[in-house]
């Protein structure tokens, strides 16, 4: 068995069942050993950064990691951005780096770099492979690695000859440690906190977000008082009609302020203590009150939803009932708005849609509407690092076949991995991208204005403008050959979105804003 | 004066005059001091790697550096596969990279990275600005060291405390140092070799591929007898009638040793000792015949054209007369091969033509027509992170807005950093792109094969083969803003080729292979 032959055996001995590959020379073995090796699926990215974003996605989705399959130091680096932000949403992800065999490494070939240095910001485990015979017991750490609590991305760098020599095993994946418990004693500081009835609130966060965490979190609000907020951005968060629906914590500091005046206990769940996206002059790095005392029921990586419950029966809560039908949305009708926007979205999404939101400065009115859509899934930015949306739309996609996927995407940000589309004409994915033409970086040109910039000049209005030329959305989709439409009224929007979310595969439609 | 008027002043000032930018909220007070501070231009690219890519072109073609804008650790990284190029070219190059205020860095919000560990790999120095008091000479000091001898990449990055504060003053850029001449003896000890008239070869790189460094290496193989040699990817080359041309030593090992057979002593002269671009099994390293010596000549960062003028004196060689004049090709006719396509680019390619080579697997027939080609300067993938071509043309094309750039691009390569083309739209660059459309990673294909895969699966298949479905280059030039137009013979790639040469701005042809 080749050294590549047993890290794609240990794989999928081990659960991983998806790659999402760039790959080239270097990788060629184990692309040979994707064929030999039955039962992994092999989805080909025309850029780096599309596969980090699905295999992100299909994480999120699925709770365990997906491959990819990369080529080299400047391969791998286009993958970083989405790395970053699978990083900062504790996903399990699995990076394999093709490298130089390892006698050709000290000749400087021209694709020579320090991988293991690129790869250690964004990754929680990097190790460097140098044997075929180590290569199936260092695949297997690698995934078991990725799945330790609460989950994070590790890169494996494997030389060329190290996959295409013989001497290889498979190994065994370790099954990953259980989420810690939390203590009970921790769980009463809090409930006695939350006794004491003096204005709290409860920040939401990875497992907290879940349909069960939210309902143990409703209970503990419903019997103690306490407000529940959720992080600004989630990794994932259930929401819709029947879930219980959650305050999310506004962007710029003086919203998160107003959002948390008053709070004298800021308890969190899952989730960081709060800060701001940027720092601003005079504007403190917390966003929590001054004032307030901070209280940490759960850790991340912990038993979030155990804790929770184990609050709410503290706090002598009463199980859930139904939740409030909130009044759905109409169909909404005139020009495209935002607040139209959104509502189109909201209305249409059908039951179990995943949205994948990374529609910026365009999706703030969707963002309230969605807690009276049908009951689905929301994946968000986590880390910033804009060009998720698309890619991540192409993992969920993936992972959730039976799932109606909406990529509800700002136009800046779906430029840097544009080629996503091509991926989800390939596949025949179930996506349905919504694309915001703002034609402008219009999040720079709020915060230039924040910082006083109020009459800008010619270089900051050109560096913050997406025309001229205009972005033509719908030739870039048909060019990858996604089915697109441009509308320019809300009634357009909703009519086209009734139609593609009936039918099956990719489509876009260009929401000129 | 504020910190960010502080760079862009000393940045002008030192000789600076483009900055390719996508800039992020850390970075706004640097484009507002774009505005306030006269002298530089501010060119936006819709993904990182199109910026770093357009300041390699650009400092390819003016000898001086371009600065960057990027934000944080990932768009930084976003840039990092071009900075991999521009490494390797040796192009002096200054990446000024946005970060949080300092007093918010503690804080870990969300786009938090370490980036100095991300630059390191790409870059020769790298600094971390700590006080709008010390940006100027940070600014200054970074300049200066990408000059040095040969060229390099710096990496700075600035807080937005740092950027925005006031405190900042000019400072002035010290010149590089001058290239280092290489020593008497040096020069004597080839010149001794070269007598002795047993089979020699020289491999020309870095400045010995300017029209001086090859005339000068013209007349050294004219009283030797050596063979002259370029580097397989050369970051500059001039070539055409009238100046001296060289081989290219090959790319695959079994062709670079055939070119390399029987030489007894190679000679570098600007260019590394040569190696594979890849390991192969049983393949060594090295490149040259195992029994050859080698000279060093000069070093790429020392006065290569200098020592090779020497060497030619030493050799009592005359000075070059007028070259033999190479028959002109003549227009092709007929289906669109690979031959075709390379006649077409050298018959019309204007005088003074820039051609950015990243044709990978379709470019063979075009290299060899070159040299009777109208005097050109060529640019090639010199780090292989493919995604070079389109945003290089765009530097160059900024550098260079006399003369004509051609993107003689390949497709795989080319989706990369497609975004490229939306610059060149909205800088109206006189850039003709000639976009090979093969429809195929053909390098892997080939690749897999040479590596005994010879009848290929369904994934090896589907990862190297980018359809279905097709991409419709010319619907994504068009979504760019760029018009383009689908050409399937030579008759009609003449045709096309010939009429957007006589136009200005930018235009694509998709050459259907």
């Amino acid at each position: 068995m080749t050294g590549a032959e047993s890290l794609v055996r240990t794989a999928v001995d081990g659960g991983v069942e998806v790659c999402f590959a760039n790959p080239g020379t270097t990788e060629m073995p184990l692309v040979t050993a994707l064929d030999s090796v039955p039962g992994m699926r092999a989805v080909l990215g025309l850029f780096e950064g599309v596969c980090t974003g699905a295999a992100d996605g299909y994480a999120r989705m699925r709770g365990k990691p997906a491959m990819t399959l990369l080529h080299l130091g400047p391969g791998f680096a286009n993958g970083l951005a989405n790395l970053h932000n699978a990083r900062r949403a504790n996903t399990p992800l699995v990076n394999v780096v093709g490298d130089h065999a390892t006698w050709h490494l000290a000749a400087d070939a021209p694709l020579t770099s320090d991988i293991a240095g690129l790869a250690g910001p964004m990754s929680r485990w990097v190790r460097a492979n140098t044997s075929a015979e180590t290569l199936g017991a260092d695949t297997a750490e690698a995934i078991r690695r990725s799945l330790e609590p609460p989950g994070g991305v590790v890169t494996l760098t494997v030389p060329a000859d190290c996959q295409w020599s013989e001497g290889g095993s498979v190994a065994r994946v370790a099954g990953p440690s259980p989420r810690r418990p939390v203590a009970a004693a921790t769980v009463e500081q809090v409930a006695a906190v939350l006794r004491r009835k003096q204005p709290a609130a409860m920040l939401l966060g990875g497992q907290a977000l879940t349909r069960g965490g939210l309902e143990a979190a409703a209970r503990v609000a419903a019997a103690s008082g306490c407000r529940l907020l959720s992080e600004t951005f989630s990794a994932r968060i259930e929401r819709g009609v029947g879930i219980p629906a959650v305050t999310r914590l506004p962007y710029f500091p003086e919203q998160a302020h107003e959002a948390l005046a008053g709070v004298r206990t800021l308890i969190l769940v899952g989730a960081k203590d709060p800060v701001s996206f940027f720092g601003y002059p005079g504007v403190p790095s917390r966003l929590a009150p001054a004032e307030s005392s901070l209280e940490i029921l759960a850790k991340v990586e912990e038993d979030v939803t155990g804790a929770l419950e184990a609050l709410a029966d503290a706090l002598g809560a009463a199980k859930p009932g139904s939740s409030a039908t909130l009044e759905a949305p109409s169909a909404p009708t005139g020009p495209l708005t935002l607040a139209n926007l959104g509502a189109a979205i909201a209305v249409l999404q059908p039951e179990g849609a995943i949205v994948v939101d990374e529609a910026a400065t365009s999706g703030g009115p969707y963002g309230s509407l969605a807690a009276a859509a049908k009951p689905h899934s929301c994946l968000m930015l986590t880390g910033g690092a804009i060009g998720q949306g698309l890619p991540t739309a192409v993992g969920a996609a993936i992972a959730c076949p039976d799932r109606r996927v909406i990529a509800f995407q700002a136009d800046g940000s779906g430029m840097y991995t544009v080629q996503a589309l091509w991926t989800m004409a390939r596949e025949s994915l179930d996506v349905t991208t919504v694309l915001c033409s703002n034609r402008a970086y219009r999040i720079l040109q709020i915060e230039a204005a924040r910082a006083g910039n109020v009459e800008p000049g010619p270089k900051l209005r050109g560096l913050t403008a997406l025309e001229p030329p205009v972005l033509d959305w719908s030739a870039l989709a048909r060019g990858f050959g996604v089915p697109a439409v441009k509308v320019e009224s809300a009634d357009d929007l909703v009519k086209h979105l009734r139609r593609v979310l009936a039918e099956r595969g990719p489509s876009l439609i260009e929401a000129v804003l």
